[in-house]
């Protein structure tokens, strides 16, 4: 039936109140022990530091010959080899030693040669390899790496609060982390309401019936942040059902639940009343387009198994694009901030506009785009920015391809095309479209 | 001992030609099935297309009161409620239906006056529900969504080539895809070659002994970009484990393997004659800095049991800044195109340069740089290239944070700080630094 509403009761706040209510109620999570392999995308806990200096030894640069570089050019006998992975020999002045690339530099030696400056001679009197130095050594420590020039021993090699990439794992690898300590990142359930929902694989729509969507996206989307996630269904219109999938979550031990659905300003709005009642509600409202009916709660969870001991609710509006974007601008940087990002909130960037764009002259909007990279005359180059088209919160086929939002003022008019804006980030610009073909500059010297 | 090299017989090619040359000897992978949740990161090899319209009803907008919109604003009997996943009920007017988001509208009602417009009238005498419409429907239509007016039936809603992001999973649950067709990522082989390697859990470094950095960085690069990774250790320099090595990639049936070392000028390089017996070898030099010695080979693999019938190979060099570098400029290309990446190489960007920079009269060189967002005065903002500082290829603390690779040309002298320069990206700027905080900017209008 129709009971009474409570989303009236909430002040209106700003995105920018919303945004810093949240990472307020919200702190990073333990520290955890995990494999190097699996470390990619974690934020460090802790400070990595060398226990020895890289290279462990002056090591050969090339593949050449270890030389007393004041020896000079002339013919010389290859006295021994000096490879990779064996301990250094001793190099009289005089000889030289066959050396490869990363090998440690002999002692008594000072510079390498590098093969292409050498001939090989024939063999000498007594079948001992012979060469001939063309190009000497510019001086000592040519062409050889110092001990520790590389990393010094005792040297923070990443700090905590560094994001694990590629390279990251490289470093960690080379002082010798086969585990690392980073921070945890949260464990996410998903849960849409609504009676007209139905699961994609239903074949045939019955009557009002649609399938859901936001489960399956904001889902993908907590993914992508590197958190695992529990499915917990659609819930029916019913505030008992919906009860239920929050007692789940709670018992689960997840950290983040993320509803659609049941928060609009309607009488059927079962989320925030069960909010009231099991926690505290921040807001449950927010001056933004799309995204208005935006809620977010806390819930002090002494019964929950969640390591950050309470549990975190975003109630995300049920509009399809509403849900996403309010996930990347409030939910994505509550995570990150979880996950220990010591910046956790959407960058910021600059973009021209190329087409009019119609303001709301009630909220700010939330436009979404795609960016590219775009570059006339002399000018350092600029993000152009292709709008999505229409914009109606239920046409889910505006985030299609969009890497960014545009963040419109609530005013009255068109922003005309060739306007700068800001825009955040929501898509790696490592896969943006490249309508036009973005030569190379080369600096005038 | 020192037998002939062959390094020498190739021609130095230039990055532009390297990079073509590896495009062109590969395909895309077949395309294969894969459940909605795993789908994130593909690229979809099928256009997708709606088979019904979405809306597949006229569907409410807001929670409020469904009304024929002629009636305008007036006391009313609520004839029933308009629920969302019910089948449209039939209005007549001069009544009015509670309707709820998302509901079918009756059919006889033409608009939806939202609740926030009406007011709740004490029941009327048979008990029935009242309500007042205080401000009107602005016309047929008003806050009703048309059907198919987010969709329509038959339309391509995604199309082939498609990246896959938590919006196109959306996408795709909208119009009931649990399954998708996407393209095959590759399957990577790493392998790492050297006497002087150690694990990196070895506790104590042996003499001459570095730990292996390359296959960590590498299996944590190719795993970025969404492929399965076979760990094949490390190979002595002895070429019998190297070629048994080989004989593995093959028989696993993996479409790339990925070496690192033993591809350099000396004598000790076991790679590219293996490569020489096995295949062919597209090129074996490469001029550019870091990665000179890059090399790429195909084996035509009938004993292979990878899906494209051939073995990419790319003989890395040892040096890990130099693999980890031409990863990112040719390797990282070519398992986009396999897996269908419409194009497939590094975005291009342009960007202002902090420092003085040296430049290499005789390589072009790729400068490790952080970019982050910058803006003075009215411009449309820029980004700002920050040096990793020491570029020498064994020091991979110049990669670390490294999120764009600036493209500088082989010249004398040095490139003043404030030059502009094209840079390429390695790494989502959706994580830049932030070291100056971006202003939102409110467009004047
Ligand atoms: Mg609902
Ligand atoms: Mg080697």
């Amino acid at each position: 039936g129709m009971s009474a509403t409570t989303a009236n009761m909430y002040r209106m706040v700003s995105i920018a109140e919303a945004q810093e209510t949240v990472l307020k109620a919200i702190s990073p999570l333990p520290v955890m022990s995990i494999g190097l392999m699996d470390a990619m995308g974690y934020i460090l806990g802790k400070n990595v530091i060398a226990r020895e200096p890289l290279p462990p030894f002056p090591a050969s640069i090339k593949d050449g010959y270890a030389v007393v570089s004041s020896d000079g050019i002339g013919d010389y006998d290859v006295a021994f080899e000096a490879l990779a992975g064996t301990a250094a020999g001793h190099l009289k002045a005089g000889t030289v030693a066959y050396i490869t690339t990363g090998a440690p530099l002999p002692h008594g030696a000072d510079a390498v040669v590098q093969i292409e400056n050498t001939e090989k001679l024939p063999p000498g009197p007594e079948g001992q390899q012979r060469v001939r130095i063309v190009k000497p050594a510019k001086g000592p420590r040519d062409d050889v790496r110092a001990l520790g020039s590389d990393i010094a021993a005792g040297e923070v090699v990443l700090a905590a609060g560094s994001l694990i990439g590629a390279a990251e794992i490289g470093l960690l690898a080379t002082v010798g982390r086969a585990t690392v300590k980073v921070r945890r990142k949260a464990l996410v359930a998903v849960l849409s309401t609504g009676d007209e929902l139905v699961e994609p694989d239903q074949d045939a729509l019955g009557p009002g019936q649609i399938r859901d969507a936001n489960r399956f996206m904001l889902a993908a989307a907590a993914r992508s942040a590197g958190c695992n996630v529990v499915d917990l269904g659609i819930a029916r219109d019913d505030p008992a059902q919906v009860e239920a999938k929050f007692q789940e979550a709670l018992s689960t031990g997840v950290e983040v639940l993320l509803t659609s659905g049941g928060v609009s300003v309607g009488d059927r709005d079962f989320i925030k009343p069960i909010l009231e009642r099991q926690g505290t509600v921040h807001f449950g409202k927010v001056r933004m387009k799309p995204g208005k009916p935006l809620t977010f709660a806390t819930i002090n969870a002494t019964a929950s198994r969640s390591s950050s001991g309470q549990l975190v609710v975003f109630g995300l509006p049920g509009n399809p694009v509403s849900s996403i974007v309010t996930f990347n601008l409030v939910v994505l940087p509550a995570l990150r901030a979880m996950a220990g990002w010591p910046e956790p909130r959407l960058r910021r960037v600059h973009a021209r506009t190329q087409t009019d764009i119609k303001l709301d002259p009630e909220r700010p909007e939330y436009h979404r785009v795609s960016l590219h990279w775009h570059r006339t005359g002399e000018s350092a180059g600029e993000l152009a920015a292709a709008s999505t088209g229409g914009q109606i919160s239920s046409r889910l086929l505006s985030m299609r391809s969009a890497n960014a939002l545009l963040e419109l003022p609530a005013a009255q008019g068109v922003l005309p095309a060739g306007s700068i804006v800001s825009a955040l980030l929501i898509d790696d610009l490592g896969s943006m479209p490249v309508p036009e073909g973005i030569p190379m500059i080369v600096p005038a010297l």
